[in-house]
């Protein structure tokens, strides 16, 4: 502990130095006020490139000593050291995180919360005794599901069913749609002796030719349910048996937005005239749409934005039609679009059928509004439901939505300015709350710009062809934007 | 604290005085030795029918104040006064639990060195900050999977892929098979523009029409790709859309083995041989095999074993048609059959391609020889490594192995003795280690037992049609063995 203290006054030691010696000017951002999370570090402090020697070292150690799959690892990480929106590596490097883990870190590393939690012997038993939750819930079990997630439950649903990780949550919330449109189907009556004959041997009508309608650039998870209405990338899709499922275009909107209002409302009625025009044409296919899943904004895909006015009216089409409505939240719940879901901007009483969870909210799961017949093991983990309790805490009690819209605006204030400054580089900035995301002129470039701002201090992720996207803790305060603004023009200017 | 162990006095002192005037001869067994874990109790004691007046409080404050899914729900359980064999419920009821939350709990309730390893303060930053291990894995990474996972893999096997549970284990094992058995078709040239551009719209060839052989009375979980490979009950199957995959006959043996020796090969070489039909046939549908999945003793679907002699013919049937080889060990790995691994019974160096896991190993997974693209944002969760080491410290310091031999041994020749005494009622006593199966002349009966045995002080749990499954934990020791035969008799009596 000592030595990486020493270690880590060395590294802001040296990157002092570093700043003071770095090019680039600085007039894009205010001067960054004193950090406001108490548990925070002061700024981003980077001893070598990423990853550094250690970090290869374990790469190597893990593929050729061990054999493991190392393809997608960026770095080893010391989680001890890391600190609220600073994550460190294994060289001692400590960077802003505005990536957190996929978007699935909450309020930062190691909030003392969570760690108080750990250190309550009453909260031991729920981490050392995992139940099979459908079977044989612990008795704190209503009272931890109030204060957790039927706290947050969006508007008109009162079930919710917690679930190990998102994919899970789609496959289940999928199954969930499936039974209920068969249900609705049969009516009154019990399935037939034919129905039961045949589910078992994988034919219908039993296990019927029912379909989800998805979108063009959706990410919905990589089990095999869930990859037939992910359409992002090639890589995920590859090689892997998929349904015959309608895919419907996901808007394309022109930016910036008040100067194609007319193009982009265009863009959004011909989406939903080809959405209606599939739900008939796969009834008449007989593989009768049971349900339309959607992103309030495409994550994974790119960032992709659609106007309230379409999610309300892709809902009534989905009315219209009898299928259920399955909002994904996975990515966008969890307040860091300045609202808890990111579709409750649409102002909608009643927004969806299904909405499904994960990451941000620690365990997955799924709202929905009839009983199911959904089981499972595990079906969940309650020690991810006490943190989530506490997580819900400190969002309420430091207003961390508040300070979500209010970081948000100056976040995408910064990005139009950056994107006027560099008018070849950058394009389309776009976001809602700190949910924001900035096009670069190709990916060659975006990948590069990902490299270099990493070297600087920042962790980022890209999105679709060639988008970063914007995904810090819900303790990303205005502070933090700033400091990532500076940090970040200094990068654009070598790509000027 | 004081009240539930003043509670807890009382029902023992309840408890016995019942016992007093129980009914039911003891001759079965042997007379219980004294408990030898240390922080177990001493016996049952039950103050109530189960489920008890506050569990069914519960059941209703849940179903009708939270309007959530209850069906299932047996009790609910007070974990934090559960301990080693016993699970507590929260009318105080303590029960000997044969059952283990459906085969989840590898060392007992609270075990002293699960909760101190959560009294570690260098261990809290694991719980508190989940990482997406796959790109960003923690500085321990290698340490902790030598510790645990890669200190017992599959002979033949050094790569692991880490899991959120076993459905998105097998989900991700069978995309691994996908994907070996497509790279295996181009050999050196990689995915066509065709592969690239129908992928995406989830169309062959890029989505290929490939399929994974299962067999009747499979469970491999109840997400869509392992629901396909799922054929134990008509409740896991109904409504959800399936794919055309094929389905081979598990072995049905009859009992005593040794009694069926000639019908059993015969039965055996029967299932083969359609193995090798079904695998033809599917190749000429234009649907060929890319893996086989099968488990080393059918669990969900009824206790179905088969010979050693089986698996390895049908491991060679795979190798000469080009299928992977899938072990789905999610319910018979972590030592219940007195092997790590229910595979290593077969005595073979090379015993399969894949082999998945999860439950009692606590992180779901599988174990493989060829690097895939297997992505996720969570890919498992370290802090079940954390505990999986220390479960895998306390087997190999107290032998625990070679205890569920000695324990498995005392129950089946206990389970050989009650069917040979009740002959009309009770029949195919069977198990490897601790387990073990007996059938029950019809399912009605099967329930009734199943309560009455639970409102004795002891959990079990039904499988397939009409069979009882003993699934204890490792630290199920020959006392409880005794202490489990004495009651089971008495109920027994009963049925008579």
């Amino acid at each position: 502990m000592a030595t990486s203290l020493i270690g880590r006054q060395l590294a802001l030691h040296l990157q002092k130095n570093l700043w003071l010696g770095a090019p680039g000017c600085r007039y894009v951002s205010k001067a960054a006020a004193k950090a406001e999370v108490e548990f925070d570090y002061d700024g981003p402090s980077m001893k070598t490139t990423v990853p550094g020697p250690r970090s290869q070292l374990f790469v190597l150690l893990l593929n050729f000593v061990f054999s493991q799959n190392v393809g997608a690892v960026n770095f080893f990480c010391n989680y001890e050291e890391s600190r609220g929106n600073y994550l460190v590596d294994v060289d001692g490097n400590r960077m802003l995180d505005v990536y957190t883990q996929i978007s699935s870190i909450p309020i930062g590393y190691n909030h003392p919360a969570l760690l108080k939690l750990m250190t309550n012997p009453n909260n031991l038993s729920t981490f050392v005794n995992r139940p099979a939750l459908g079977i044989l819930p612990p008795e704190n079990f209503p009272d931890k599901l109030t204060e957790s997630l039927l706290s947050i439950a969006p508007s008109g649903m009162s079930r919710v069913q917690t679930m190990a990780c998102g994919s899970c949550s789609n496959e289940n919330a999928y199954k969930a749609m499936f039974i209920w449109y068969r249900n609705k189907e049969r009516g009154q009556s019990g399935p037939s002796a034919e129905d039961i004959s045949s589910c078992m041997v994988n034919q219908g009508p039993g296990c019927p030719d029912l379909s989800i309608l998805s979108f063009t650039g959706a990410f919905h998870g990589r089990t095999l349910g869930c990859l037939a209405t992910t359409h992002s990338k090639v890589i995920h899709k590859l090689d892997v048996p998929s349904f015959d499922w309608p895919i419907a275009p996901f808007p394309r909107l022109q930016y910036p937005l008040e100067e194609f209002s007319r193009e982009n409302a265009q863009e959004e009625a011909r989406c939903l005239e080809e959405v209606e025009d599939l739900i008939v044409k796969w009834r008449q296919k007989g593989k009768p749409v049971a349900g339309i899943v959607i992103e309030p904004i495409q994550a994974e895909g790119g960032d992709n934005h659609a106007s309230a006015d379409f999610f309300i009216r892709l809902r009534r089409i989905a009315a219209k039609h009898g299928c259920a409505f399955h909002v994904d939240e996975v990515q966008t719940g969890g307040g860091c679009t300045g609202k808890f879901w990111a579709h409750e901007h649409w102002g909608s009483d009643d927004p969806a059928d299904i909405v499904s969870f994960s990451k941000k909210l620690l365990t997955g799961g799924y709202y929905h509004k009839e009983p199911y017949r959904i089981f499972n093991t595990w079906m969940g983990d309650p020690s991810k439901n006490l943190f989530l309790c506490e997580v819900l805490n400190v969002i309420r009690r430091e207003n961390l939505l508040e300070e979500v819209a209010r970081s948000g605006k100056a976040l995408i204030n910064g990005l139009y300015e950056l994107q006027a400054q560099y008018p070849g580089l950058l394009s389309r900035a776009r976001g809602q709350g700190t949910f924001c995301a900035i096009d670069v002129r190709d990916d060659a470039t975006r990948d590069k710009i990902l490299v270099k701002t990493r070297d600087k201090g920042v962790i980022l992720g890209g999105c679709g062809d060639r988008s970063i996207r914007f995904r810090p803790a819900l303790v990303f305060k205005e502070y933090h934007v700033h400091l990532f603004l500076n940090i970040f023009n200094d990068v654009l200017t070598q790509f000027k």
